[in-house]
């Protein structure tokens, strides 16, 4: 591994090189994933571009050496672990935009391009990538985990943005997997297979994008119920009366609780119920109209409460309480513990059953748990607090995971619906997808990456 | 070959093969397809089942003989011809809607249904699968060409509802590529791998779709101009404004013309020039307030005329001009000649400069041609009427067509937007993907079926 580094280090230089240990263990641990190896990559290196990256692979694939994409780091799976050490290919570098076509609606951008910056540059055109992942997560690391957030069930997941990928494969040759047409039945999908295949069948460098069309008008609502069936239930008949929403979340009690605790949201106390957040947008007049159609839908079904926002900072307000769950979690979490956040999806008739017995195991087995989904999909993440140095409590939480993610496999689910499967998850993806599916994807595997 | 199908009607009965010589026919030529082979299949096998498919490709592996899935036979491109002979095996027959989840909005389906039949049958539900290919196709053939058709810029293409596929390997394992949730980032996305591969890479026999619903109130408009691209202009500046459409085509003076010759549509004659037809959907206010927006658009965008339905038949006769322009363009075509459609992609800003460089190169040649196009996902078809017999005909239409694909390959765009590649246009894959990427596609195919 140290030939190869050194190897490295005389073709592109001192600088691109570093063996720093704090480097090091930045990039080898993360502290919001519940899944790290106590290896770390021997070296991390730093690529500007395409064809650097190529010589890197080149080399590596030299002197048999694992080679480690890594860009914000944000993932929680520990999707960029090195379980075998090598070399950390860090992509936070290649941040340019490459090309703007606003007349196309689409972008070019290396991979280390993070993604909020991107759309606050190109926010003058009316135009956005309407993806709503963590704020600091860049687009390599997007499209490899095909994330995705509170936007998708209006805007889709990454997968549905990505027109075509530069790839560096292992053995250092570099492909670009289609033109620049939005729509095309040309090949085979090399763009879609690479997209959520986390670094693991070649090392993309470089993107294009779609735009969509950042909409006239927003506003948000919130709605509360006395269970989590109910406002399951009331959610699904806003979406069947075909009520557009650009974004239908739900928090449970006690992450409304969480809220709350860490001094509420928009300057407010919430009510500690099951709670709808609806983001609406268009026209005004259809904003309008869809506020009051959701508002009937939800009064005729159970509702405690209906709230609508009046004012720009009324509407921020009502959105913080949903933008601020995961800070509000690591903020009142007491001293020493840690988060252990998960993620599943299941058939949209499901969620509110797998959320209840999930939530009543958790109880059950003394851990405080907490619940926001995106409902609009049948996703939704659990974040129980724990004690890592308890073994006891330790294993508690991770039983209570596996039992989560064996019910979610029950129900026709995924043991991932946004944040892949990196280290933590691979033991759930055999069950989920039997020997005959994976036998094809490791086939797929040994064909791209023989090594 | 013919020991193939002995072993095949051994194990199924005799009803299930075919070797009528109508038959093969049926099955290897296509009068709608300009690239057809003088080869065809030896027999026609007819399975009911997956586990059919399984075993009718374990013999056939066994035997080394070609297998062709065969759908609803609509392709264009020569995409179910037999160039090497071989079985071809018609799902037709696996029309059945296995499971049905309006809770879910999902549909579980045999390859062999027609989507068509599908959507009428799950009509009272409100929901519906949003694509718009020939009505004749069936699922699979649909999933295999990711087809698409006019609300393809609302709703996207086929690839954007499959949820999972059942899939039969060449070598008769089978395969189901994921469970049954909206959304997922578990594993590499062979469901995206599969579709789009024209039958190349497995047998698609069973799939779970999305479904999206029936939205409540449509409305239509149609607006002339001079030229194409002050069509494609406005047009642009209507999707920039981010007036929600439910469809946006386009048609040129030409097929205007075509239209009145085969009679006109909705019982009327129509303007001769090139024509925006827009398709709006949503509350009753959303879509006033779409139209007038988008009319206010046009009418300063040098719009020679703006007509919107006051009416239900007003709206069908507007639409039905659109709808019925392959028919109008086979019934109007001279006696003894022939229809060349072909089918492009660029980005959005070059649609109209190909599409004028294309008809002045056509008409150049002497053709007859109109165009048609999805304008909102810079996706367009160019029917080009000539006489098989004329040697010298034939061949201007095949330069006409290849020379419009180098143009696109030049614009960055794609040589198919929908169609697929099939035979006739495999030439044009090599120049758009290069050696290196179809070399990766090559391997995977080798993976998935080394014969």
């Amino acid at each position: 591994m140290l030939k190869a580094v050194d190897e490295i280090r005389d073709l592109l230089g001192e600088d691109t090189v570093s063996v720093d240990s704090d480097d090091l263990d930045d990039h080898g641990y993360s502290e919001w994933s519940t899944s790290n190896t106590d290896v770390r990559p021997v070296a991390i290196i730093r690529p500007q571009t395409t064809e650097q990256v190529s010589s890197i692979a080149c080399i590596c694939t030299k002197y048999k050496v694992p080679m480690i994409p890594y860009g914000a780091g944000s993932s929680v799976e520990g999707n960029f672990s090195s379980p075998y050490s090598g070399v950390c290919l860090d992509l936070s570098g290649m941040d340019k935009i490459v090309a703007f076509h606003p007349e196309d609606m689409d972008i070019v951008v290396q991979a280390g391009v993070n993604w909020t910056n991107m759309n606050e540059e190109i926010k003058h055109t009316g135009l956005f990538l309407p993806l709503d992942p963590s704020p600091t997560a860049l687009i390599g690391g997007m499209i490899a985990t095909n994330c995705s957030g509170t936007n998708a069930m209006r805007y889709g997941t990454m997968k549905d943005y990505v027109i075509n990928l530069t790839v560096v494969l292992s053995d250092g040759s570099v492909i670009k997997t289609r033109h620049r047409p939005r729509k095309t039945s040309a090949g085979y999908n090399l763009t879609g297979l690479f997209t959520g295949s986390e670094g693991t069948l070649g090392i993309i460098t470089e993107a294009t994008l779609k735009l969509a069309i950042v909409p006239e008008h927003f506003s948000v609502a919130t709605a509360t119920f006395s269970t989590v069936q109910e406002a399951a239930d009331a959610a699904f008949k806003i979406m069947r009366r075909g009520v557009p929403l650009a974004a239908l979340e739900l928090m449970d009690d006690v992450q409304m609780r969480v809220i709350n605790q860490s001094g509420g949201a928009g300057g407010r106390l919430w009510d500690e119920n099951p709670t709808l957040f609806l983001k609406f947008s268009g026209s005004q007049n259809a904003v309008e109209d869809n506020i009051n159609l959701a508002k009937e839908i939800v009064k005729s079904n159970s509702c405690r409460s209906f709230e609508s926002a009046q004012t720009e900072d009324q509407m921020q307000s009502l959105w913080s309480a949903r933008k601020q769950a995961l800070w509000a979690s690591l903020a009142v979490r007491p001293e020493g513990t840690q988060i252990w956040s998960t993620d599943v999806a299941v058939p949209l008739s499901r969620m509110a059953e797998l959320i209840e017995t999930s939530k009543e195991q958790a109880s059950q087995l003394g851990l405080f748990t907490s619940v926001l989904g995106h409902v609009g999909d049948g996703n939704f993440h659990q974040i129980v607090m724990y004690n890592p140095d308890d073994e006891q409590q330790r294993q508690a939480v991770s039983d209570c995971v596996d039992e989560m993610m064996v019910r979610a496999l029950e129900m026709e689910g995924t043991v991932s619906g946004e944040h892949g499967i990196g280290l933590g998850k691979k033991h759930c993806l055999q069950k989920e997808l039997g020997s005959a599916t994976i036998g094809v994807m490791k086939a797929i595997k040994d064909t791209l990456d023989p090594q």
